[in-house]
């Protein structure tokens, strides 16, 4: 294969939309409702060659303007927690999440839907984040880098988490390709109209991709800068009470995927005195005091920045299913 | 009595700080937490002439991060709810609104605190406000001023709600004089550093103002821009379900206190529709998209602005209050 040869990639022909899977995450929430408006209002005319499954996630979380009722649903899709047992008192998120894999999957199965684009919220100064297992999923980079393209003036950046497609626990996981769509800042329970906005135009670029794409376009390659997450970091907490005492640092606030350097300003204690970063590596702070971490005791986290080439893509023709088919029937 | 002679009022011996009434907004909690600390540290030491109570007023709702249990405790103090019966299965705040009432209160009574300070955050762009049902409560006002004079970067308003004393339903109508500390922008359930640190600051000047009072000093007249609500304004909702079907328009978004004038762009449709004011008056809108306050039905409140002259106070000495008896007698 010569360098600049596509690599040739399944079509991707079925794509989830995911809103409310965190039932107060509200840019998702409203914007699933508005897409399911309109797939009822263009049913008839346009069936198309993409089918595109809209899902409210969690129902009744959306309806009580809550993260979850009784689970955070979003850490529901490990192979484990998918495998174990139900008991009958089982959490209201634990028989969710196995109805959404039986929708949506199975998780690593053939039937699972191709791509999986699920929309939450943060209150974080984070802008329009992609957040993902793998930083070697070439149709996951290649949609990243188109709506960087189409999208100039959103700040925009590829978040990888590191770990293993069995041991990943988000409802992206379910499908063959998957991501979060991730905007803030915007506090839980409220939606700021430019943020709807930017997701909206988001996703219809993430559709506009998929059906270039299975149409046969060729994309050509590049680079993208993917953040791995390192670790995290945890408030200073009261040792008795575990009641945080202190706040990000006013300097830190705000400021995700700005540079952390060791001895720079952490916290803020509720007395008054700084407290600094105490690590020996330069790191890129990202979920800087979001909301629905407190709970989990995650502060900000941290991530090593490298730029990641992406190879061109196209999709498979049915001359290279049977050729790539032969291929192996050869070996 | 002379124009420039100072208005003579009652000393005011005993302060209500409180925080945590709405539990997940989190400056009023962690200060109140810090505030209790240092009580403790200087409780030997420092008895004084001002005697300080500091109150976390729903724990409850604390401990699980919430606005309220049952029913918003904020809504819970007009007299009607004070003196209406208790069934065994009472909401949770109902109950605790008696106690709250009989440990600052009673509302009207002469046994009640001088002053309630009752710390609150708001999603809305709302920089500081005192919220408070007088336009003439002189001691109010004052501390206003003084706050003002000594936190001049801080944006800060004194809004209105021209309800009566026996309506009035929120915890800082229990004491004799009583308002809410209102910071924002702040997401609900997350702790900002720097609105925690002007809230510190704002009832420690609030504190110093009522202790120079009762030794005697003198405050010179002048005017406030006093906000008073005129009326609340709805989310456009769906006839059926009632979800809301729009967001607030971005340029309205974060611009409270500007004023908003007959066809300004009001609300965002999700499909993207501008709707405009229809009102006839211009006003000053605020509580801009407050988080809360979808589940109440209010998008944005609008108010009026009245510039109110302030006359210069004293408080009354031994003196002043036998002379006041005695001219009463001789009536």
């Amino acid at each position: 294969m010569e360098v600049d040869e596509p690599v040739r990639l399944p079509r991707l022909p079925r794509v989830a939309v995911c809103g409310g899977t965190h039932g107060n995450e509200l840019s998702g929430v409203y914007l699933v409702r508005e897409l399911l408006k309109d797939l009822r209002e263009k049913d008839a005319e346009d069936g198309g060659p993409l089918s595109v499954l809209v899902v409210l996630s969690n129902p009744r979380a959306t309806q009580q303007c809550r993260r979850y009722i009784d689970v955070d649903l979003n850490r529901c899709f490990s192979h484990a927690t998918l495998n174990g047992p139900v008991p009958d008192a089982s959490p209201y998120e634990i028989i969710l999440s196995r109805k959404l894999n039986a929708l949506l999957g199975p998780k690593g199965g053939q039937g699972a839907v191709d791509l999986v684009c699920d929309l939450h919220n943060t209150t974080a100064n984070m802008g329009l984040c992609f957040i993902a297992y793998s930083d070697s999923d070439w149709i996951c980079l290649h949609i990243f880098k188109h709506l960087q393209r189409q999208m100039p003036d959103m700040p925009m950046r590829f978040i990888h988490y590191d770990v293993s497609k069995k041991e990943s626990y988000s409802l992206d996981s379910v499908g063959k390709h998957g991501f979060a769509l991730e905007i803030g800042p915007q506090p839980h329970g409220v939606v700021r109209s430019t943020n709807y906005t930017a997701m909206k135009v988001g996703v219809q670029h993430v559709l506009d991709w998929v059906r270039h794409f299975n149409s046969g376009s060729v994309f050509e390659g590049g680079f993208v800068d993917v953040f791995t997450m390192v670790k995290k970091i945890d408030y200073p907490r009261d040792s008795q009470t575990h009641n945080i005492t202190a706040a990000v640092h006013p300097h830190l606030q705000d400021r995700d995927f700005c540079l952390l350097r060791p001895e720079d300003p952490l916290f803020q204690t509720f007395s008054g005195e700084a407290l600094t970063y105490k690590g020996s590596e330069p790191l890129y702070p990202f979920f800087i005091n979001e909301c629905a971490y407190y709970e989990k005791g995650v502060a900000l986290s941290l991530a090593r920045k490298r730029r990641v080439a992406v190879p061109p893509i196209r999709a498979q023709t049915e001359e290279d299913k049977q050729a790539s088919f032969a291929s192996e029937e050869e070996e």
